[in-house]
């Protein structure tokens, strides 16, 4: 495709996906993300107790090698999680192998897997195809949409974001900074990162940034996205979020550029949504917006409780206004309320006020606007400053069929 | 019935129920528990703090009385909670006109509501079949199901659990001590009752016990009943456990009584259990024993995030032996863990090994173990002396029909 999606792929970078033979789907599984020479990288990883093995390799390689990477190799299929020693020789093994293939460190290489956990990763069906998977590498956007596709396990479309900028330089002209994002994700998907992912979430930029201002920019960018997401509650043990700043592009990022921050918060936050409007099962995507909690800490807990009630979340699924369910998740959340301050709207409608039914609720009205695909939900607590914007689903009987359809 | 079971149930009680109209199955929905004369009691209510009206009343009353109540009336079919200043104008209203009938104080009434919340209770409905209600009491084992079923919302079956004591007396002759207790829950079921309850749960008994000294018994039991199950997670603002001792039955309970203590938390435990077998929807419950964790609070934060993980619930519903889930639940519990010291077992079968697969596991031995409706999961950290046992269940599709049913 020679067509302007090709300028939106960041330089710098190649990208590749094969079918290694892990997914039972028989699609393509295994994928690479190669920068031409090492990237500056910064990560954010799950804040799970259990950690998968490539994920405790990948933080020792970013010590190794102070935050450069040449490739990020990942696999669909088998989380390589609860596997003992056997999972950590598995990813170094990848490691290795692709190491050999592109002349760099091991460390310089970054692995990451999605899918079951506790089954033993067959490494030497990814080591098999790394030639020829190597070989397919390509810069387009063609190129790029195959990885999309590839990590994907029960997700039901690829999911990517794009930014383009023009930074101003001290000579005159502008120059160009693509950034450019993909992500998998659809259930086990509350993501926590630290300083915070089965949520894989690579973003690529050819700007020149030092890694550890890439990694400030990425830090607020994940707490306003990522950390800002649940579809089931389910904090993963693989979650994983890769920021690349290739330099190929010319530009030179430095500190407290507020355009390269917005661009990437845009970019996490976009990803961020189409992971919950994919979410496992899901017919409703439900925008919190939590208002005069005492402290942004509060807000949160109010979000989360409110995202992770099975009652509120089968309420959505059948478009029922009954908004007692979310006093009461309101009531447990640990944050500091009054019972007889809060308001409810959905959307422009006022659904309780003072803690009790708005006089001017209309129940049909209210079934009506929640029976839209997406919808808001504004809870005011008039305790103090504090507020968050939260993004949730509902729960449906297709989530269950997905989870709990077993055959042995 | 002039049968055995006439000889279960406490002296010193009557008990009655009748319709109101508050169910829309047009079902008994108000029930009363009244004692002969005003009853030693003990109470826990709701951790929420969204506390519905009746609780409020309650905790005055029993301030008030010096924990003394005459009566207990309770509804189904209306939480009255988030219902304002009306709500509590409610409550208090049906307290006075049931004061007056039985020519008690308004104080030493103890009125309960469960049901829907954020909507008026038709408090005149209540009132105007109390006198009738009040005719209709009787002791017998039969007027003491129609209270068990009365106060019935999406709970399928009546759960009620009896006790009988012989209790030595330094004269020489052995004292009866009964006990017999009743509730509703199925779901919002996830107590946390302050010192600890839509789990409603009465219980009677005709020994004679001092307030503080019912009190004393009553926290440690709950604490290993009804704080040890969910179904949802959903903690509601209507949990109410209520002990009453009418002290007819001659014999006397001090401090310490093991045998006493014992009765009483077997009582609760099955009661707890029976919720948690009729919990909205569900076709397995699992018995979780976490050992070897650092403490005992650790062991219950491991136990809560495996019985509120969507993922591992619904794998229990497929009988899928997805132990993985588990992995990833315990890590994100928030539990110190060492991911390499887990061991998890499913009945007998090792199913998990130092935080990998058993060298010996069988899949279709562990689907066949948790294909039943009943199994036990037990989880060794290897931290410490920290353990629990919770009762907890799966997530259906029937659990979203149940909950996501609407029709304007």
């Amino acid at each position: 495709m020679a067509d302007a999606s090709q300028f939106l792929i960041p330089r710098g970078f190649r990208f590749g996906a094969i079918k290694a033979g892990l997914k039972k789907s028989g699609r393509p599984d295994f994928a690479l993300i190669v920068a031409d020479a090492p990237a500056a990288a910064a990560a954010a990883f799950t804040a799970n107790r259990v950690i998968a093995a490539p994920l405790i390799l990948d933080k020792q390689h970013l010590r190794a090698t102070g935050s450069r990477v040449r490739l990020a190799a990942i696999n669909a299929g088998n989380a390589n999680c609860a596997a003992g020693e056997a999972g950590l020789a598995a990813a170094r093994a990848t490691c290795a192998a692709a190491a050999q293939l592109f002349h760099c460190l091991p460390e310089e290489v970054f692995p990451s897997s999605t899918g079951v956990i506790g089954v033993p990763l067959p490494v030497e069906k990814l080591i098999a195809v790394l030639p020829a998977l190597a070989e397919s590498l390509g810069s387009g956007f063609d190129n790029f949409q195959q990885v999309a596709q590839a990590i994907l396990t029960t997700d039901t479309v690829e999911k990517t974001s794009f930014a383009r900028l023009e930074i101003p330089t001290p000579a005159g002209p502008t120059q160009e900074v693509r950034i450019a994002a993909l992500c998998k994700g659809s259930g086990m998907i509350h993501p926590q990162l630290v300083p915070h992912a089965t949520m894989l979430v690579y973003i690529l930029t050819d700007a020149a940034v030092e890694p550890p201002i890439l990694d400030a920019y990425l830090r607020p960018s994940i707490d306003l996205s990522f950390n800002r997401i649940s579809v089931d509650g389910d904090t993963s043990t693989n979650d994983t979020v890769l920021l690349l700043a290739s330099g190929a592009g010319g530009a030179t990022i430095g500190p407290n550029n507020a355009a390269f921050a917005d661009a990437l918060t845009q970019v996490c936050t976009s990803l961020a949504r189409q992971m919950v409007a994919d979410g496992e099962g899901i017919t409703h995507v439900v925008e919190l917006r939590i208002e005069g909690a005492a402290n942004d800490a509060d807000a949160l807990r109010i979000a989360k409780a409110i995202a992770h009630s099975p009652l509120v979340k089968t309420a959505w699924a059948g478009a029922d206004p009954n908004w007692g369910r979310l006093i009461a998740a309101i009531g447990y959340s640990g944050a500091l309320i009054d019972p007889n301050r809060i308001d409810i709207d959905f959307g422009v409608l006022p659904i309780c006020r003072d803690g009790a039914r708005a006089p001017s609720f209309d129940e049909s009205a209210a079934h009506a606007y929640i029976a839209q695909p997406q919808f808001s939900i504004s809870i005011h607590l008039h305790q103090g400053p504090g507020s968050c914007t939260f993004w949730t689903t509902d729960l449906t009987v297709q989530y269950i069929h997905i989870n709990a359809d077993y055959s042995t």
